[in-house]
């Protein structure tokens, strides 16, 4: 039978990759590489890091060009799902045609594959289309919310509370998660946070986390929201990209931490 | 300057260790390992297991029993700060007497330092009470979030979607976190999902995740809630101690899942 891994390999530093990563790289025939094109090649680059340093055996690298989202489809999640489906075409074919029978395939996902992420939901559709048959198993990553807490040495929760995990898109359309402390905020291009000024939050903030570009800002949210704004202007300006992720937590819980 | 690093080493699995954890390990001098007793030295076998399989230079391993909460502080938040002022003061004795002036400890804490775990918070109270001086860095792992996805081959947020991560008495008290979808609880020890019967929630259940006793169910909570409370009671008794953690999720996503 067929296998197929799906590995998170980490946010941006390759030493987060795990041992037991390291383990199913090194059985796998044929890795498959799905490319943005050339401004995130950062990310190319790391997997390519990764499995440079990693893999001890022989392997063959499959890349493809990422389909890229119809702006034409007005509904963010109807966007999302054609592009899904193109993605899942794209799977289906480098199953079939690149994999032979007893071999083993991987796909390197940014992070952790159960966090904003939509390769899981892509293997399932091309399951459930059922033209091509193989076993699939999913190892954990460290996710950009862990580095972000490592890196300001910061626990999300106050003893006992709860914690949010959303996106920059239902910051700015539903304001904070309600009834929790500790939210933290990914997939935000908008600096949505600037709408919250004036409710006491602390915001720690961290870019291009776990690479040599990284940047920290912590603070009042009411104090550094314009420093954030700018230095995310620059930053992206310079580099090209950015990709960044917040936690803001309401005062009652400043003293928990 | 003295060094301590605070590593997560994952949640059950001596695989979920990360290279940037193993690379700090090999820097350490002494480790330090609160002991909780015997019906959770499980718990202590993943420590020493990774040490020595991964670690590859001689090192000290310093040992203290934890403190056990005081039954008679009534107030939670209360009876846990006392705890971690009695920590302090063990974590503090440990860095004056154990490390040398260029020495490094670790501490090695299960899952990542930044869920539902006190060693942070614990390391802030030492320095704020200034007695020793000390550089710290702390190192993320693979939580047990990550690894009840990962076994169940499941995406946390549905497209777009937030998630809420809270606790078995936080669902007691309040009921699921308001307006997300997606709620992962931990620190359940009275099956809280019995009362959310009739709600048509799906569960995602795992216990001692990562290790040989792993036990997975998912399915319907009207339909199985009784079978994880049964398996629940059963494995507990058997092993004398159990780690459980569940994802519920709202109808409203099954589709996007
Ligand atoms: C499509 S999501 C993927 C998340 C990924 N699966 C994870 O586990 O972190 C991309 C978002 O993750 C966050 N992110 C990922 N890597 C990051 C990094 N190195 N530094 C800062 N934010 C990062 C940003 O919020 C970004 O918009
Ligand atoms: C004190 S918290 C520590 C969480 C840890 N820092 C992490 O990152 O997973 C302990 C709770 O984590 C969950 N947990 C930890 N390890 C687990 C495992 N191997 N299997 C299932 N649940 C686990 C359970 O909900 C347990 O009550």
């Amino acid at each position: 039978m067929r296998k197929l891994y799906i590995i998170g390999i980490g946010a941006g530093d390759p030493e987060h990759v795990t041992m037991q990563a390291i383990r199913a790289m090194n059985a796998v025939d044929v890795f498959f590489f799905l490319d943005k094109g050339e401004s995130k090649s950062d990310l190319v680059k790391l997997r390519q890091e990764i499995c440079e340093r990693y893999v001890s055996r022989p392997y063959r690298v499959v890349e493809a060009v990422d389909p890229v989202r119809d702006p034409s489809i007005e509904s963010y999640t109807e966007r999302v799902e054609a592009w899904h489906r193109q993605r899942a075409l794209l799977y289906e074919a480098f199953i079939s045609e690149e994999l032979g029978e007893e071999d083993c395939g991987a796909i390197l996902v940014w992070g952790d594959p159960s966090l904003y992420d939509s390769t899981l939901r892509i293997v399932e559709k091309v399951i459930a289309r059922g033209k091509v048959s193989f076993d699939y198993e999913v190892i954990p990553g460290i996710t950009s919310l862990q580095s972000l807490a490592a890196r300001h040495k910061i626990v999300l929760n106050g003893i006992g509370e709860s914690v949010s995990i959303t996106t920059g898109r239902q910051l700015a359309a539903n304001g904070l998660p309600p009834e929790t402390e500790n939210s933290v905020i990914m997939l935000d291009g908008n600096n949505s946070f600037k709408h919250l000024l004036g409710q006491n939050l602390s915001i720690y903030w961290g870019a291009y986390l776990g690479t040599e570009k990284e940047i920290l800002l912590s603070g009042k949210l009411d104090d550094i929201a314009e420093t954030i704004e700018a230095t995310r202007r620059e930053a992206r300006q310079r580099h090209g990209w950015i990709m960044d992720i917040y936690m803001l937590t309401r005062p009652a819980v400043s003293n928990h931490r």
